[in-house]
């Protein structure tokens, strides 16, 4: 599937633009970090990016082949046009062609999400396995899905869009607009939601939480909840119990419709409370069809923060492999 | 994708053996019907299939290429082994191996639901259609996916079985073990358990339902709340839109996941009531994702009682085109 090539790793955010050259193996071989100039616009930023893929390949002890993107926003499958990126400003950015042009490499650019996947497919938990199913529990939920040794794409490119699983009816409302969806229930946002609100029914069971954000209930969010439950307070717990009850059903979900045979966890959520994992595993097994269970395993993602740039280099050799630069 | 072939479709059930000859159009051009002899066991229900074949191929206006089968079952995928047919009681049956060896022509096994996917894909509602997913809501309610043009078969052969996907926590116990599937929700037979506990918890509300089951309250299945709703009977109806609301979910978390650009609605449910997919329709678009939503159509499987028959030849037809004999 991967090729046996170096390639440079692009993780493009609304904050900073994080740049490695990543080995064939998917071992990080050195990286840059600069903030984005979201305010210059397309150009500024594909400025930036050249600028660090241009230092990178100066110094690189083998040629690179290709670059790899991942963007947060909504990306076009194959051209590369990234639809819709809020952080960034974009609408409809013929990117993917643009970075090309400016590197004089083949560039390939997916969501932030998908690209993770990538690399953990090719270069973390996932490697060697031909279905699998990567689900990032952050801020928002988000993941891809590896099918029959392909990632699935779908018709727009929106396949995998896992937080988006609805799970409870009439449950609470999503920033997608719709109710009940895992990442409602799940992600971080949504954690922290959940505990503002019982802290102002009942401040007395919220009284820790509220003590953890410095006494402001608008400042507890995920990270405050996590720390909460490690000293066994008990509103703590009794959120994040909903969370893995949520997780349970949406992975549940996904094994039965992909019949995966690794779930990959991986994000903040997760990575804060790392137990998920086992809850989520004891919670799925004897809950999805056993056909599915009989071959699951459900394990931690592997690339953590380096997700980003080994994801894209991942994605960048896979491009090269799939569609060989004539000779 | 299909072959240029003329194929049998074998469509294999608890009660009856349909059998027929099948043009490269998919258009059923004659075909057989027997009763299933279970009690013969394998042995014997392989001779009455070999017969029924032999019989379509003496005057088959040209060679036949391949024979499919579609069972009620688990079925492994490629070596076509049964697994599990409790219809049949058939567990670990080599059917494809020994069912090729005696008619002499390539033979290809798939469950149900999978195979009518086949048919509405080749022949029906999916023509031309690379990214799909069909939901065939009966008693039971499964499916198949179709991603980048491929048949989606997971770890184990168990990718697509949409009827279990949980969209209420803590909903109703479903046959699968799990609690708050679609099916639990919405198959024909939990359409019989809801009918039937609201008729016994307020009998009067329940008197139209009743009386179409000829006063006997186990004797409601869903046929009959279908007839009562065509009278306008409000029990019915709220059990209905219960119905309705649970595919809504269903369909909203594989359009979310799979992003298909047709998801093709069958079965004795949505035919019995084909108003349901204008409100499966109604209801998806607002709530799915919007990138989702834009490349999508919900529509009426076309087969309908000849999904088996035309889907399992679909399914012979491809395998050739996969796998084409030597010459």
């Amino acid at each position: 599937m991967s090729n046996q090539v170096w390639a440079i790793g692009v993780d493009l955010g609304g904050t900073k633009i994080e740049t490695a050259r990543v080995a064939p193996s998917g071992k990080v071989d050195r990286r840059l970090r600069t903030p984005t100039p979201v305010a210059a616009g397309a150009a500024g930023i594909r400025a930036a990016i050249v600028e660090a893929v241009t230092s990178l390949r100066k110094d690189a002890p083998a040629p690179i082949a290709a670059v790899g993107v991942g963007v947060a926003g909504q990306v076009e499958v194959h051209t590369g046009v990234v639809r819709f990126a809020p952080n960034l400003h974009w609408t409809d950015e013929p990117f993917q062609a643009d970075l090309a042009a400016a590197i004089g490499l083949p560039v390939a650019v997916d969501n932030d999400v998908r690209v993770a996947t990538w690399g953990e497919w090719l270069d973390g938990a996932g490697r060697g396995c031909d279905d699998l199913i990567c689900m990032f529990v952050g801020t928002g939920i988000g993941g891809g899905v590896v099918s029959g040794g392909r990632m699935l794409v779908g018709a727009s490119n929106t396949a995998g869009e896992i937080g988006h699983v609805p799970v409870q009816l009439n449950g609470p409302l999503c920033h997608c607009g719709n109710k009940g969806c895992v990442e409602a229930l799940a992600g971080g946002w949504a954690i922290a939601r959940r505990a503002q609100e019982a802290v102002a029914a009942d401040p007395k069971a919220g009284a820790a939480l509220l003590k953890l954000a410095g006494g402001s209930r608008e400042a507890i969010n995920g990270k405050i909840v996590s720390e909460a439950l490690s000293a066994n307070d008990a509103l703590a717990r009794s959120i994040i119990d909903g969370v893995a009850d949520a997780l349970v059903a949406g992975v549940t979900v996904l094994v039965n419709a992909f019949n995966p045979r690794r779930v990959i966890l991986g994000g903040g959520v997760i990575e804060g409370m790392p137990a998920l994992v086992a809850r989520v595993r004891e919670g799925v097994m004897p809950r999805a069809l056993k056909a599915a269970t009989a071959v699951l395993e459900i394990v931690p993602a592997m690339l953590h923060n380096d997700a980003g740039v080994v994801g894209a280099a991942a994605l960048a050799r896979q491009a090269v492999a799939a569609n060989p630069t004539p000779r």
